[in-house]
């Protein structure tokens, strides 16, 4: 089988993006302090550590439409190519969950955006055929990690616990439609965050 | 000033009680799993190190009258004392926060509870006038914590931060009038558990 992980950074309330996201506020009003900890410059050991892991060679991604832009319903902008310039951080295939087909695109350094339309668990279907050895990370937002852990398609969690209160947003881990054992795996500290990762445990 | 502090042990997903909270079930239904890291056996040093805080000598205590027990409304149950038995675990003046006036209650081994009607700030002076040079904890609940996290009455949170998804429940840290600011001060490792401490910092 292939691994499957997810890493987000969130606040202590449980967010991991503010309300009313938005072209200019992509993570959601106050969402964007909740990665100051991996931004420059990263002095902690742990920091770095996680830093390294997150930005690790995979062989697939798998994110949600709100994720990728702020654009909903039909992709009128064809022009729409993400949030991270012509060099998205992902370099390998990307797959992004829709109800609005759309051809792959290809950006430079590797990655290419392909556009699902039937379901999660045909994005894992074809998140793992392109993976191969490699694991698959599901990249967010709150809603797709929720459908995942839900469907028991997530095999690890990565939190970065923010010592901040959001107060309203996007909670991952709310509205489950089954609640998964987790196993605390390893907990690494830093001044900035609490690192914490948990094995989602197979019934 | 007397400083003021707080422990939860809380559910990845920010519980500190299930729902449904009874005589038969103090901490509502699976509340009470978030405090396995402290029952016996407790053999990680930083569980240890946690439990020993936890239980050290306190000033005053201020606690809601949803963890005083189970009786709502007037005090019909004049027999009910608590949830601990004859000799409770505060060894100490313990403020419990009601609408419905009663006289104090002495029980064994120096813990005394007062019944204070008149709001969480009457309280906080009774418990700091009790306490001298020792600080005060809140214990619980959820509303009393959030409560005086809102009011800016609180020094430090500590929070276990359980491996576990509780799903519903009572959440100390949802509704909060104002969004304090927080400074991690301290993250402790342990297989069962994330131990983190916050200062709260004063505006």
């Amino acid at each position: 089988m292939t691994f499957t992980t997810a890493h987000m950074s969130i606040s202590l309330d449980g967010f991991v993006a503010g309300p009313d996201q938005s072209r200019d506020d992509p993570l959601g009003v106050g969402g964007m302090q909740l990665h100051k900890w991996h931004f420059d410059p990263v002095e902690h050991e742990a920091d770095i550590a996680m830093r390294d892991s997150l930005l690790r060679p995979r062989g697939a991604y798998v994110m949600g439409r709100n994720m990728f832009g702020p654009i909903r319903g039909e992709w009128r902008e064809r022009d729409w190519r993400g949030w991270w310039g012509d060099d998205p951080p992902y370099h390998c295939d990307t797959f992004v969950l829709t109800h609005h087909p759309r051809e792959s695109v290809e950006m430079q350094g590797g990655t290419t955006f392909h556009f699902v339309t039937d379901g999660i668990e045909a994005a894992m279907d074809q998140a793992t055929a392109a993976a191969g050895e490699r694991d698959i990370s599901i990249a967010g937002g709150a809603s797709t990690v929720r459908q995942y852990l839900s469907a028991g398609l997530l095999d690890e969690l990565n939190l970065q616990i923010n010592p901040i209160l959001l107060g309203a947003g996007e909670r991952p881990l709310d509205g489950l439609d089954s609640l998964p054992a987790l196993e605390l795996e390893r907990t690494l500290a830093s001044p900035a965050v609490t690192h914490v990762r948990y094995r989602v445990v197979k019934q």
